[in-house]
């Protein structure tokens, strides 16, 4: 089967690889129909030293199931199905507690024998666990909508939640990319007054405005920060969702929190230190988040696309074809596209 | 009257100072009938540069009052009354979601002409919102219990609140200064099963199994951070109290707990930035925490007191007249006694 390769910075390429098989009985075969390109992929693209050993890219993807394992026991050939971007057992202590993140049989797509979501098909280890059913067909419009489930919006609302966004609070959400759009969606589904959307690219933020942003701030560093007050009365709001990763946005994240307020960052840091002294400690502010453990949140966000209440979908603003994946990795990385869903 | 006047490092005096006086309708004047010295004093009293502008010490106290300001409404002359260590009004929106701290009108003791607690009475403001009245004579036994709710006491049960300790949790405490201790107390009092106190004082520890304390971990970095793992089937506790402010207790605090875990971090930190980097956000670390607004929790861990269940008051392992009090903060210093109270 064909699958997406990357062989160092600015190198991506479709090459022939094997096609999955069974290897566990707890394993099914997925032929992929719809994946996409995650703003974490631009990290090894801007960085990864040339290498003969590419690594198999993608962990965002649904498709069809198409061989199941003997003791699979809740999917059939033709099903439907989303995977989230980690594969976990959902039977652990720690997958039952809604952190199937740290699963103690789950594990990264694209590793140990184990294909990625940019390909024609993969494995799926413990597809009991990791994969759930979707109520389309393989042809249905929501599709785009529904891919999100395997990360940008499930991250989005892990901030949201664990942020502990209330009915009436106020909400920064930092970042204008999918999943700041997806914490957008997230604020407002759970019920956020006001929400104030931090990013520069307009079309990203007009978005966001129709996904329920209350204000949008364009300016960053101390510009940023005193237009976040001035809307908040001069406090910073309760709940602030940084979407980002970088250290300024964690510092510009401070700023913009209210005391007793809560920070929840879930984009995956670049930075070692959280600069959190002493003044943010009389302030008494928590620092929450972390990677989303998509899964548990698919079965609860499903209904509100299947009605048509949120199109997170709308972020996908390009849709390739597997082969010319690369022209995806480069618009994404050049920002001219926001995110690029592929279609193998 | 007489008061505690630090001078510089190892400088502490007591010397005359002006009467405190009602300035504001709000105001009550207090008569300290037991004080005594913090961990947190030891910063300056260890640091500070030399100055003929003493800071006048002191925040932690239980009194008589003796003269109400023609606003304060729910006290009168002869009430026994403790107060938190910072004033606060009690009334703001701040307050009145249990952060006194941040209270728009609040502040510390020994500061623009409000006296500090290590003296013969002072100045109170806000009396209404900033005093609780004991319902004890000032001869009571229980006073040195009740003189913790002034901090330490209060300053563990946030720890152990905001890390939201539950009844079977397995918690960690680091730290075992009289803060640590009533960590130990507030954890168990909020039904955790496992407390492991992690402390190198032999009397202290002792002191922290009387109080609750399932397991005590004498040793520190890497070899304590095994021990806490290998009596946790590996995984670390969920939640991790760190009661000392130092960047080793950091550290050691993100070792021990266990993915998808909370940090409450009481300790006031002595160090700019936290080491929370990609590791611990793949785990859903929490750090929460901060300076502790006592006066939410007075009212509420009282009865403990009254009632005899516990003895936070046990921290106290020496009394003191005010005019001997250097030698309380040279043998706290020293660490030959844990706490020291004061009688002025």
């Amino acid at each position: 089967m064909r699958a997406t390769l990357m062989y160092g910075a600015d190198d991506v390429r479709v090459e022939d690889v094997a096609d999955p098989k069974i290897h566990q009985p707890t394993d099914a075969v997925v032929r992929i129909v719809l994946s996409c390109i995650c703003g974490s992929d631009l990290w090894p693209y801007k960085s990864l030293a040339p290498t003969d050993r590419p690594r198999q890219m993608g962990h965002e993807f649904l498709g069809v199931v198409e061989e199941t394992g003997s003791e699979v026991r809740s999917l059939r050939p033709g099903d439907v199905v989303v995977a989230p971007f980690v594969y976990s057992d959902n039977t652990c202590a720690y997958c039952r507690e809604g952190l199937q993140t740290s699963c103690v049989h789950g594990g990264q797509w694209g590793l140990n024998g184990v294909d990625g979501g940019q390909g024609q098909a993969t494995r799926v280890p413990h597809a009991d666990g990791t994969l759930v059913k979707l109520p389309v067909g393989e042809d249905s419009e929501l599709l785009p909508d529904l891919l999100t489930l395997s990360d940008v919006l499930c991250t989005g609302y892990h901030a949201a939640l664990t942020a502990g966004v209330r009915p009436g609070d106020s909400v920064t959400v930092i970042g204008d990319g999918a999943v700041g759009l997806g914490a957008v969606i997230s604020a407002k589904l759970l019920g956020a007054e006001q929400i104030i959307l931090m990013g520069r690219h307009q079309v990203r933020t007009d978005l966001g405005r129709d996904f329920g942003a209350t204000d949008v701030v364009a300016d960053r560093g101390e510009e940023g920060i005193a237009r976040v007050r001035e809307l908040t009365g001069g406090e910073g709001t309760r709940r602030v969702l940084e979407c980002v990763g970088l250290k300024d946005a964690i510092v510009q994240s401070f700023g913009v929190v209210r005391a007793g307020g809560t920070i929840s960052r879930v984009g995956a840091p670049q930075y070692p230190e959280v600069p959190f002294g002493f003044g943010d400690f009389l302030r008494n502010i928590t620092l929450t988040g972390g990677v989303a453990p998509a899964r548990a949140y698919i079965e609860e966000l499903m209904p509100h696309i299947l009605d048509g209440s949120i199109h997170p979908g709308r972020v996908f603003d390009r849709t390739l074809s597997l082969e010319s994946i690369a022209d995806g990795y480069r618009a994404m990385n050049e920002r001219t596209n926001l995110k690029v869903a592929v279609r193998p």
